[in-house]
């Protein structure tokens, strides 16, 4: 399978995810506890990792399975870097309003060039560096708020703490998302065997997550595993499988391409829900998120389209005035 | 003289224009006939270059000058695109606002890109290609309206006429500055001599608008040398000189660079005013300003920095995946 065509189903599932979350809600309000969703996401993605692995057990050769313990230490450190994002996410809303947030969130593109550099060592060329800050900028400028909208006054008002925890959230996140591409690339283990996991880190801590709801809520309505399934539609259970595939279709590129084409692909469907937005809920096209198509589009070619199709010019009329320029190369990572 | 030291000279030039311009109105009005700026800086070019041209007159080898008629007729056509030009943009604004007519000017960069490549027969890589574009996109962006402001529905609400009007505006005025480029650089006369007969044209050009103006207005106010400079201040003077000196730049760029230098140099103002507009009449720095100015800035590296800087990559850990790609490559024009 080529990274190119998971990275496409990627965006169509991510962006599907914001339309069916809000297609989920009647009224504007979720009828369903919104915490059993990732749970259930968790479980689905457990269960087909696992038919997976089974079905690659019953063919030679054997996939490849490590279980000393000092690997399988490493995998619930991403579940605890999001736990810890969730709690920033949290701190970060309690100082800018929603819209600054969201700007703040493109922050994260820029991140994960940084720490893809920092910490998996991976080198970009200028211009790859180039189209990561304008995707960036894209996103951004797609979101800037048109004239008449509200709220637009406190856009970069907030006081100072605020920014600080937007920009510690845009680095975990980012970290969460370059320790699993570490994580997954470290050894040849197979995908699913890693997925595993993985996973089952991912479903206890969402587990916690729900019974500590619990706690909190003082056991009003029952403990989680009575009420789980309370409000779910057959829309519910698209948001879940979706959830579930996106993640799925994540960890793969994690392990066959990397973090910056997962950043692209997510970025894509940011855009792709903004256009269907459109034609869905009635929302007015602006001159901003045309303009912002228009940056990304860049972005994406610059990045990936091979270096000799950027500087190639047709052959010109004077061809003395020509100069042979050797470039060298490390080209993009295929597989 | 390198051409990215004028260029830089123009940027700075170009915004000063715009500032001193709003400065010589008192109370958001001319004093004076605004149209007797373009035909005094018309004949203080003439000046500067009659002077120039004698003093080459006076050294040798003597200053190429090609008097034939068929060669000097060339020279009033850049002054009647112009005059095509003006009224197309009156009549494009009967139709748009000043916002829509503003955001569409920056179509010029576009269609200058374009008539370069069919016209002069210039080519440009696929990168610098998508410069020219994240150009006019990062000036849009910088001019899209803030939420509070006024006057925004009516953006792109217009009849289709005032588009198609404005398109031909950009390919007007695209069309003049490729033109003129041909002309400098069809033979290799002086430029001052070339400079003489395109001001002569152009002085005369003006004096017939002021004259049209009189017939108009029935000769209200007397002929116009009588009024010529009523309302006058130091300011005003400046607006001359200024618009004089950036005409002379101008001129040396179509002979020793190009027209896309020159988009680039005018783009660059345009964004210099904005940011100098926020300290001297107190406007409100907005987001997209911001993304504007940065879109601008990578569309200027991907244009004119040398493909091996945007390609080049630190030596990575495993040399043996490098590859080798020759690409070849037209360098840009220094002189």
């Amino acid at each position: 399978m080529q990274w190119y065509f998971v990275a496409a189903l990627l965006t169509v599932l991510t962006s599907s995810q914001g339309i069916l979350t809000t297609l989920s809600q009647s009224n504007g309000e979720y009828k369903y506890d919104y915490a059993t969703v990732p749970f259930l996401a968790e479980i689905f993605k457990l269960a087909v990792s696992s038919l997976l692995l089974w079905r690659e057990c019953k063919k030679s050769p054997l996939p490849k399975m490590t279980t000393e313990w000092k690997t399988v230490a490493l995998f619930p450190i991403p579940s605890v870097i999001y736990l810890i994002h969730n709690n920033v996410q949290f701190a970060t809303l309690t100082y800018v309003d929603t819209s600054t947030y969201q700007i703040m969130g493109n922050l994260k593109i820029v991140t994960t060039g940084l720490l893809f550099r920092m910490f998996l060592g991976r080198r970009l060329s200028n211009l790859q560096w180039m189209a990561i800050v304008l995707l960036a900028v894209g996103t951004t400028t797609s979101q800037v708020r048109g004239c008449g909208e509200t709220s637009c006054e406190s856009l970069f008002s907030a006081p100072i703490q605020g920014y600080m925890f937007g920009v510690l959230s845009a680095c975990l996140s980012a970290l969460a998302g370059i320790y699993t591409e570490f994580l997954m690339k470290k050894n040849n283990d197979s995908l699913y065997w890693q997925n595993m996991q993985l996973y089952t880190f991912g479903t206890l801590f969402n587990m916690a997550r729900l019974i500590v709801d619990d706690f909190r809520g003082g056991f009003e309505n029952g403990p989680w595993w009575q009420r789980i399934f309370n409000g779910y539609t057959i829309t519910t259970w698209m948001v879940v499988l979706n959830l579930g595939s996106t993640g799925l279709l994540v960890s793969w590129l994690m392990k066959h391409a990397d973090n910056i084409v997962k950043v692209y692909s997510t970025s894509m469907a940011m855009l792709l829900t903004m256009i269907l937005s459109l034609f869905l809920f009635n929302f007015k096209p602006t001159l901003q998120l045309f303009l912002g198509i228009i940056i990304c589009m860049m972005s994406l070619h610059m990045y990936f389209a091979p270096p000799n199709m950027l500087l190639e010019m047709p052959l010109t009329v004077k061809p003395e005035e020509e100069k042979l320029v050797e470039v060298s190369v490390d080209r993009r990572p295929h597989s």
